[in-house]
């Protein structure tokens, strides 16, 4: 069994962003973090990408509207930014307090600008395979890590667990493409699925995104099958200090015996995130470099 | 086995039709069928199309653009037709000439007037649930046949073979949608599928859009599946006046004897899409009354 470390990836993208970014002469390219309210985890997540900009030389122009700010005014704001030829890419950290849409608040932002891939013309984007598009950072970071593992999914049985529209649906019309490395023949579950393991256990690759804290078990996955695991769950542990642990959607002591290759939480999945919005910033600046 | 007939569900649909637009007090709506050039297939299509909107009470404005029109003036002529107030709904007629680029085409018809489904908006739309959306003709034929033949698609495995942009994705995205009658585990296959008939003999639905004439056989079908054929292949038969006979991506004599319930070609899916592309005229007169 192979371990598929997205740390280590994470930090070859970042290193080749950096790169790229330093070779850019004049103005570089520019991520507007908007994050309403001090939810822990939303400031965390924040900062977190403010820091990866600041490493790979993006600026980054963080906007801290309060709680209490009203959905006309946060459309207001996302114009500003829409309109703002110095901004290329534009994050609104979820979660949005709760008298606010939050898909329309994303479909607000402008297409061009949307390195978070939640806009309905960038979703249409991927089933189109149009390049010109933002693919959302946990199915672009799956494929990231899939290509950068030696992982073709070239006549591949690709099972998807999970049919979200941030996750599961992307990524198995991704996995569709008829692009090299993808080209998977694709096949999407869920909590409706009549008879799951028996599918599961045809997956030569098996994405799980249920958001259930160790449901992929032994008995569902293929002998050498490649183990791709988005959960992120928080489960009751006493011995810690915090007082849980995280984990993922697959049980990892089983199934990391019978894989190829699996992703850990934390560790796998995750750190890719950051990493792509990166790139869809630095995409989104070389393909509208004077919006 | 049952025959799905498509002409009948079609001619319910119209009927239903005419009804809901004989109670629309004043302006009627109205589909901008394009058709540039002159051939004879789409002649007859268009031709198909206005009969039936003449029979459901819808108006009809047929635009024949000569061959030699650039991409440029039918862009134009596509900008007047999304900024009429008295236009609902607009179709260009596939296939355009070649020095027409296509997608462009169908990309530049407002989002709000795309009755043909193919606006990359309208794409997105069917992956979010969202149902301000066009689902393109054939696929939500499919749905519709589907669930006037009393098939749930809940908790069923649906394989599809092929993933164009027309059926194979849309018909897929629908399938797995949470609302009622839907809500399917969903497997896309197609030429590049390894194992094909070990996929498609799970299927308790079975959608062909593979295009390859009588490709499916009885080997490849479990007995009792629902057998949707969307194929439409001309296959050379000295014994026929025109040389050839019609068929589907379904060796229907075969695969008939043990299907659960089967589209005929001709007579299934195709008869729906004329009907679906008038129930989306009346949509977006319903939606956008004064755009």
């Amino acid at each position: 069994m192979e371990l598929i470390d997205g740390n280590q990836v994470a930090a070859a993208i970042i290193a080749e962003l950096k790169a790229e970014v330093a070779a850019f002469t004049g103005r570089k390219p520019c991520i507007a973090l908007v994050r309403v309210g001090e939810d822990p985890a939303s400031v965390s997540y924040v900062k977190k990408k403010e820091k990866t900009a600041a490493e790979i030389g993006l600026t980054s122009r963080v906007i801290l509207p309060p709680l209490s700010i009203s959905q006309a005014d946060l459309f207001a704001l996302i114009d500003q930014l829409n309109a703002d030829p110095t901004v290329d890419g534009i994050l609104v950290q979820s979660p949005l307090p709760k008298h606010i849409d939050e898909l329309a608040v994303f479909r607000r932002v402008s297409p061009a600008k949307d390195v978070d891939g939640f806009n309905t013309l960038n979703l249409g984007k991927i089933a189109q395979e149009d390049e010109t598009g933002f693919v959302s950072c946990t199915p672009a970071g799956i494929m990231e890590l899939l290509a950068r593992s030696g992982v073709d999914l070239k006549g591949k049985h690709v099972v998807v667990l999970g049919r979200s529209l941030i996750v599961g649906k992307p990524v198995a019309l991704l996995a569709l493409q008829k692009k090299a490395g993808a080209n998977a023949t694709v096949t999407v579950c869920h909590s409706g699925t009549t008879n799951l393991p028996a599918l599961t256990r045809q997956a030569d690759v098996l994405i799980a995104a249920i958001g259930r804290a160790e449901f992929v078990t032994a008995d569902m996955v293929k002998p050498g099958a490649v183990v791709i695991d988005v959960g992120i769950n928080r489960v009751p542990d006493p011995a810690r200090k915090t007082g849980y642990r995280l984990t993922g959607d697959v049980h990892f002591p089983s199934v990391s015996l019978l894989a190829s290759k699996i992703t850990p939480v934390p560790g796998g999945v995750g750190p890719m995130t950051v990493a792509m919005l990166m790139k869809n910033t630095v995409k989104a600046f070389r393909l509208h470099p004077a919006q």
